[in-house]
């Protein structure tokens, strides 16, 4: 098995050696779209599953709306295009003929569903309209890394239509809650919530909400955001409804997604220098067993032992035992290392006349000898729940050590310079400010905090009164 | 409510009324695209929840590979080119410019996959190979029909690679027959299986065998295929593996796909003047609890009792009370009806106070009255069970009772002008004789049977001697 870069020295090559040698993705003949291979769809499909319970808990429903926007369609609502169209795929040819009309492939679906939601929506009764898609989605990046930033990627967006701006702001901050919740319960993702600067927001916005995750070099990763969109798009797309006094109003609107850049987000929070790690709730393989033999007598008695160990615990538990024989246990630890396998159990013919195995945790690398008796189902479950939770403690951690406030713009270029991480500091929210600190330090506003912290600061660059407490980062 | 257009009368007009007041689908703005509603999308979710776990039986992995295929991958295999590209679409510009190479939105995937199945296969160690993907599809269709023949489709592609022809032809068969079951048991659905005639063979393939369903209109309509595609894609595509002697080889290729085309197989299959008929199995609402009441007193009583059998039935029934204030209980009853919800309870003061309930199951339209009390898991479960067995024995009826045998053109032609069906007739296996008979009859050969019952027989057509007996009928 080749060699994985070095985490510390160059990450970004590290980033593409896991994926890689854990046989997550490939590069595809396009430029910027990518395969994803089976153990790297096994982690969105474990997401989906889990995800699309949440989402339907939340009172959304499932639909699907078409791949292809005409451009008359994406071009009603003016922001939007604006920063769409730009990295739009155009079909401009089908069934052998030129087009009359060009299409555009999906970017996003907004402009797609609310023109059928001003089909759907008539009175306050028809609200609120919760509709949530399972989707692909092209758009034309130029600087493409796998899962972080492909030109197709697949992912989930929830579209709903209120009756009041009270009831969309409750439910742009459900999304993402949800989404906070998913993260910590599903991946052991710490995330820093809140709202974008406005200059940030998604293109048509009234806001954005986003949670933020820190990877392991230091720089921010957005994993998820939620709009309310306001009752601009009512208006471009003509929604309206009467409310319970028969005056017409027009919808407030929400959309809110994540997609398979949450795979990329899990690998650069997690991953250590050997490789992948996975959370065993995310895990499409949770434990796996290894035999260790020599002669044909052991095997039959060590297999047999193994093959016991699955019948126990493979009610509730995805276990695998590696049964390869071309392959050595040595190659087979190192693979399940690089693949992130939360809790491996090592079987050898020494073992089993102790009457113990040997566990390897992923996350701590920690060994221990343990009885056979002791592998139970509580047991395994209970370690793997420490896994979890140990996982979660270890980004939290390194989140928690690398998130600094400062005023001062010196100390701020050090710590940007030195290992990254988030820094609050005081901004005086204009574009052009933002701008200057990410001229000269690469860094961006993630989100916005607590305003009442900025009173009596100074912005870092432009020495104005702050009115925002801002948190910045180099970002993915 | 609308009405829905008499069955008998104007099959096709009733069709797109069900589609329409069942809210499954409706027309989006490009033409030949549908909106799948959530009701629709909620079968499509519940066949890939049940297919998905019958592929894994089968040892296949599922993964993602892109939605856009470069001209020059496409153009390959020369018979596949000339099948697809005339009903593709064309992207032509991406992210502003215009692109060097035209990329095709994929019709099917062959030619993406098997570019990257020759980078993973090298040894017999490699194989079988078996990956599965659930994507969109795009095909350039000028007659469409929502669910029956749309631009854009939803669908599952299984692609193998295997050692020998004969490992590909069962891994063919198997795909075929994992279909069958899945129609029978999930859908209600009796099918024909067989392969088709050269003449109508997927492009590229060896040959392509198929699944197919007879409409209450007559028709026969394919509900899945599976191929194999010989060795033409590996020596296109340049896979080859070193077998077990060292010797290179080229990879036996099979690929299998069945699409939301499923749905409307259900509704034209199981459909009757009312509406849509769903199999228990497949049905997003199993059960459906529908209150009776005027008086407030009474509401509460009844409102409880519902309560009262959804939390009894809940664990193991997908049921529903349908409490909406501002529809009468008739209305509610056309509803449920014409969404196919396979049974209904009625539940009013008068059946409370004689501790009964009305029981209607949507198979017979059948009214009985039972006791609250016998209204337990298990006896809703097997009556769900026998309304299961009751649609398949209907289909099966119908389709046993339409399928006709014949030796005479005259009589062929009389079969097919009336209620239409499946007829046998001997074929001498030319493309001639098969286009002259769907010239006339607008019939196609849908699969062929046994060779052995053609001999000493002559074609319907030509009067040569017959080489095939085949299954005709006029089709979707």
């Amino acid at each position: 098995m080749a060699r994985i870069a070095d985490q510390q020295a160059d990450f970004p090559q590290w980033y593409l050696d896991v994926i890689e040698q854990a046989q997550l993705a490939e590069h595809a003949i396009v430029k910027g779209c990518i395969i994803f291979k089976p153990y790297g769809y096994a982690l969105w499909e474990a997401m989906q599953r889990d995800m699309d319970a949440r989402i339907k808990d939340l009172g959304v429903e499932n639909a699907y709306f078409p791949l292809l926007i005409p451009e008359s369609v994406m071009a009603k609502e003016k922001e939007h295009i604006k920063g769409f169209a730009p990295e739009c795929a155009v079909v401009t040819h089908g069934g052998g003929k030129e087009l009359t009309e060009k299409l555009y492939i999906r970017p996003t679906s907004e402009t797609i569903m609310y023109t059928t939601f001003a089909k759907w929506i008539h009175s306050y009764r028809d609200l609120p309209l919760k509709i949530n898609q399972w989707a692909n989605i092209v758009r034309w990046e130029m600087r493409t890394r796998p899962f972080l930033r492909t030109l197709e990627f697949l992912w989930q967006e929830g579209h709903t239509a209120h009756a009041t701006k009270e009831e969309a702001d409750k439910m742009a901050e459900d999304a993402l809650a949800m989404y906070a919740d998913f993260d910590r319960e599903m991946l052991a993702l710490p995330v820093l919530k809140g709202k974008k600067p406005d200059h940030d927001k998604f293109a048509g916005a009234l806001y954005t909400l986003t949670t933020e995750a820190l990877a392991r070099d230091g720089k921010a990763i957005q994993a998820g955001t939620s709009h309310n969109l306001g009752q601009g798009f009512s208006e471009a797309y003509d929604m309206s409804f009467l409310d319970t006094e028969g005056k017409s109003q027009r919808p407030w609107i929400t959309s809110w997604g994540v997609s398979t850049r949450l795979i990329g987000t899990v690998i650069v929070v997690h991953g250590d220098t050997k490789g992948l790690r996975l959370p065993p709730s995310l895990a499409p393989i949770q434990v796996v067993v290894v035999p260790i033999y020599k002669s044909d007598e052991e095997k039959t008695a060590v297999l047999e032992a193994c093959d016991g160990l699955k019948r126990a615990l493979s009610e509730n538990i995805r276990i695998k035992v590696d049964s390869r024989e071309e392959k050595s246990p040595g190659f087979k630890f190192n693979e399940w290392e690089v693949k992130g396998v939360p809790l491996r159990i090592e079987l050898g013919p020494r073992d089993l006349k102790s009457g113990n195995v040997v566990l390897v945790r992923r996350d701590t690398l920690e060994k221990q000898t343990v009885p056979l008796t002791e592998c139970t189902d509580f047991r395994m479950r209970s370690l793997l729940q420490e896994i979890q939770d140990g996982l979660y403690a270890q980004a939290k951690g390194f989140m928690d050590s690398h998130t600094y406030e400062t005023d001062s713009h010196e100390e701020f270029t050090k710590l940007l310079e030195g290992e990254g991480g988030f820094v609050w500091a005081p901004w005086d929210g204009t574009v052009e400010s933002a701008n200057r600190i990410k001229d000269k330090s690469k860094a961006t506003i993630r989100l916005l905090g607590d305003a009442a912290k900025a009173k009596g600061k100074k912005d870092l660059i432009s020495g104005e009164a702050a009115k925002e407490y801002a948190l910045f980062a180099k970002a993915y």
